[in-house]
């Protein structure tokens, strides 16, 4: 592969521009997210610390150029992997989400999110909250994106929960709030605890319990 | 400090052998618990992989001769963190857990889980769940430690249903063990939470919705 090619000005194409970044053409932009899929993958199998740029840029099939002509510096590229891994979920949630209006839509919304995690190249936790340890007391702007991406999927969940409520599935006497952290709260949790059994088991009787709790207001 | 005593030489005083190490007297044994609380400061603050030796050894005031006549290599370290705040939690919460027996007790123990919390000192999340992310894929010793940790902290909870069962506060019809993981899922993912937004107060809502759930088996 030639140096033009590589850097995305053989055949400019469509341009674009990635989130604080250059302008990016289709190959710039094909290029950026190898490096940022690579650094996924790396993150999850090693921790975030423990992944080194030769790593990522040997499977990424990338320069260190590159990575720095996409990439301000290691906290940008971190940022990037969180923003990818956020809208990877929502591309899954918000179709599931949309369809809490009904009482079987939580079962729904359960076991599809189980059948990801039974995916072997998703077994890692929540691809959002397996990072949080790591990452939330040094790094700030870390902390603000994992705690949007919360607010983001807990907002999603109260509005199901509130359509059920509006709709007589469930009774005035839920709290949609509190009912939807708690499900995020046990959906996270019980990820974890996938995680480390590699298993979805528990994962599964835990969610059940909150279809438990969500069908306890049933009128 | 002469290096006689730094290795506990001087006054062997009482001797007791630590897990998979060298036997230890009263002071060997107190430089190798400065040693994993000064790691574990480290670990919650920067990472596992980001905390250097030299910073931690800094924090405990010991040296490098010292670090590996207490632990073998960094895993063994490692190792002795997680065992060491296992503990901690279990000191704990095994008191809290034993008074699951009335109604009474699930509220009990989530006000003195959330009032730790709010110790400035303790606003690192789940002080074992906040390490799966970064060592879970990569160090099978950690990942059957997490585990084992989990799988006790799911018995104590069950323990405790089980006997607001048979005491007859809930009714047969309440499952204790798919209950008991609900709570250890939602408090995992609640202290997630206040991780991140450094609030407690998702938690506490979180934890809510699991006594309205207990006391949804109310006969």
């Amino acid at each position: 592969m030639q140096i033009s090619s590589q850097v995305g000005n053989a055949n400019p194409g469509p341009v674009e521009r990635s989130p604080g970044g250059p302008r990016l053409t289709a190959k710039g932009k094909a290029t950026r997210q190898r490096i940022v899929l690579a650094a996924s993958q790396a993150f999850s199998e090693r921790g975030v610390t423990a992944s080194s740029n030769d790593d990522i840029l040997a499977v990424a099939g990338a320069s260190h150029s590159q990575l720095y002509h996409y990439f301000t510096d290691r906290h940008d590229l971190v940022a990037a992997v969180i923003a990818d891994r956020v809208e990877h979920v929502f591309s899954h949630q918000t179709s599931l989400l949309a369809d809490l209006d009904s009482i079987e839509g939580p079962r729904l919304w359960r076991d599809a999110t189980v059948a990801l995690q039974q995916d072997p190249d998703r077994r890692h936790g929540c691809p959002i909250g397996s990072l949080v340890g790591e990452l939330s007391e040094r790094d700030p702007r870390s902390r603000q994106a994992f705690a949007a991406a919360f607010e983001r999927w807990h907002d999603a969940i109260r509005h199901g929960l509130e359509r059920m409520r509006e709709s007589g599935e469930i009774s005035t006497a839920a709290d949609p709030d509190s009912l939807a952290l708690a499900i995020l709260a046990v959906l996270e949790g019980g990820l974890l605890l996938s995680q480390i059994t590699r298993s979805t088991s528990r994962l599964e009787l835990a969610l059940d319990s909150m279809i438990d709790l969500i069908a306890s207001y049933r009128p």
